[in-house]
């Protein structure tokens, strides 16, 4: 495949979600069919794209349909088999980001120790296999840790507090005795996130720093640009340079940073695709997330990514879905919402973002 | 049906081309479903829809079938047969715009008959039924007469001038001896066009004036706001409120104008839909005429149609879609392109919205 991509050239995505939904959006404007690859039937992303393969993702034959009629494919979300991405790899398609970045980000150990690898602090860790691991973590990261599955768990699932080696045993077997990270807390005085691009070419854009507010390990809104952004841009900016260069990455990549009380930053974790934290860019940039992830995959040159306005982000969960008429009737507030049938509880069933301000 | 529609009701769509596709787009973006009715296979709108019922517009079985899974009805063309929307309209859906703006638009007699009776000023014109009809209208509005087919034509085609009466055989015979209008020239200096909205409640929403730039009847570029806008707004303000409220309109409609040397404006023609003197909205304001046109359609409060920056747009038509790597590379360029295979001469394969400079 050569690039850049033509208009008209056929993206395919694995993962049906909104985030899908929203990356098939912006590959149509730039006049490229999407193809979505899911076992959900009437997926958000389903229902604005060319055509949806419906089966599993390790499926070959799914696999290989999608290989033989895609220019480039993409994914909506990390926990994608890395064999699915292997075995169109394989067959030469031409899947961005790649294999690595899905990889690392995948397993949370290996997340930590490729970050700290290219000088990127995260806060102190171990591995955990077996419950005695648990109890010498206490005893060298000091009380309490946070024990995460090593791999799998989003929105605060798959974590658990470990206050005392009393409580390891049943903590280990709340995350069913998988392997698992244990980390040093944070201490973080506030999280920050950075949505950064980088082209095929090794063109870097970084959107400004965002502030995001979570509640039960759920995002519930952002603020853009973050509050004194400009101290803590330089070690941002580093920070995901850092990241997008040494993956030799191309895409759109989320990063999620903690910022402690002396101002130091440690990357938290960041996504090898877009990111609930860059929804604001829908209505706050030039070019938002979902187009720059299609330029930097189809070999486009990037957009520009500084902000226009300042952006409140609200995520609705849930019943919160049904407050729409308020935010409807908001001449400040742009709806994103994703076409779920089912508002269960913690469910992201879309998002607006407010306006707050003119920043040119 | 009662409005609002809460998200995840479905829109029906009469016509699958690019207008259709950006507003299939649009009411994605606010939760909502659409469902393209399209003789085209692979139409433009059908990609990025939830649903495509391939038929014919006077088709009856497709008709039902719409009016059976949506909640509401509407068209992209003002060319739909009026019979289409009618059995629509017996079924007891909702169709919006309704049948009258349709029906009132598809002649171009009817129209500026309507628009005369309501008060807004046209060009002089009289009704073409017979070759001597030509010859008459030569005698009473002067040389020459602009004669066009009174149903159909779009983009310059179906008209033709004529300088004398010696002409009048050999134009008639052009336009397919159908039934004509012979319009006076309209000796405008420029044009102008308005988008205009109005919401089942009868809130009215208008965006500001465009000057419009047409090169052999297709439209080429726009540049919004017009220059001296404040002069032409008042006048224009009342012929769309006059055209709106008049036809108890409820969604968008393109309305373009003719202003004069001595600054007087006159209605061209009407479009009941989105238009393509309204494209500079997707980029130039916070609500485009598409989302406003969902909304409209769906009962929602309408949103502000303020420009936020002004706006060049232009239309790439044919071969032109093959610059698309110099729009790409341009960071004040946003590209909205159509999907369409082929690339015919005058066809229109995409628009770029080039920003001007920040308004607020």
């Amino acid at each position: 495949m050569s690039f850049p991509l033509a208009p008209g050239a056929r993206i395919g995505i694995l993962g049906g979600g909104q985030l899908g939904r929203m990356l098939a959006m912006a590959a149509a404007r730039l006049g490229f069919d999407a193809t979505i690859l899911t076992p959900e039937r009437d997926a958000p992303a389903s229902r604005v794209a060319a055509r949806t393969i419906l089966a599993d993702y390790d499926e070959p034959a799914a696999l290989d349909e999608l290989a033989t009629t895609c220019d480039v494919v993409t994914f909506e979300f990390e926990n994608v088999p890395a064999a699915a991405v292997g075995r169109l790899t394989a067959r030469g398609v031409a899947v961005a980001p790649g294999e690595r970045a899905l990889e690392i980000s995948q397993d949370r150990i290996e997340e930590k120790s490729f970050a700290n690898a290219v000088g990127i602090p995260t806060v102190a860790f171990s591995a955990v296999e077996r419950l005695g691991d648990i109890e010498a973590a206490l005893a060298t990261l000091g009380t309490p840790v946070l024990l995460k599955t090593r791999r799998g768990g989003y929105d605060g699932k798959g974590q658990v507090w470990v206050r005392r080696p009393s409580e390891a045993k049943t903590a280990f077997s709340e995350l069913g005795e998988r392997p698992a990270i244990a980390e040093a807390p944070a201490d973080f005085r506030r999280e920050l996130a950075i949505i950064g691009a980088r082209g095929r070419d090794g063109e870097i854009a970084l959107y400004p720093l965002t502030e995001s507010h979570h509640e039960n390990g759920i995002l519930r809104r952002t603020t853009t640009p973050a509050r004194d952004a400009a101290k803590a841009w330089p070690e941002a900016e580093r920070i995901a340079v850092s990241l997008l260069t040494s993956l030799d990455y191309v895409g759109v990549m989320g990063i999620e940073l903690f910022e402690r009380d002396d101002g130091r930053l440690l990357l938290n974790e960041f996504a090898p695709r877009v990111h609930n934290t860059g929804h604001w860019t829908l209505d706050g940039c030039e070019v938002d997330q979902f187009e720059q992830h299609i330029r930097a995959i189809c070999g486009w040159p990037l957009g520009p990514a500084r902000a226009v306005r300042g952006v409140e982000m609200i995520n609705l969960l849930g019943d919160e879905i049904h407050a729409w008429p308020r935010y409807a009737a908001e001449p400040e507030t742009r709806l994103w919402f994703y076409g779920k049938a089912e508002a269960r509880p913690g469910r992201k069933m879309g998002h607006v973002n407010r306006m707050m301000r003119a920043q040119t």
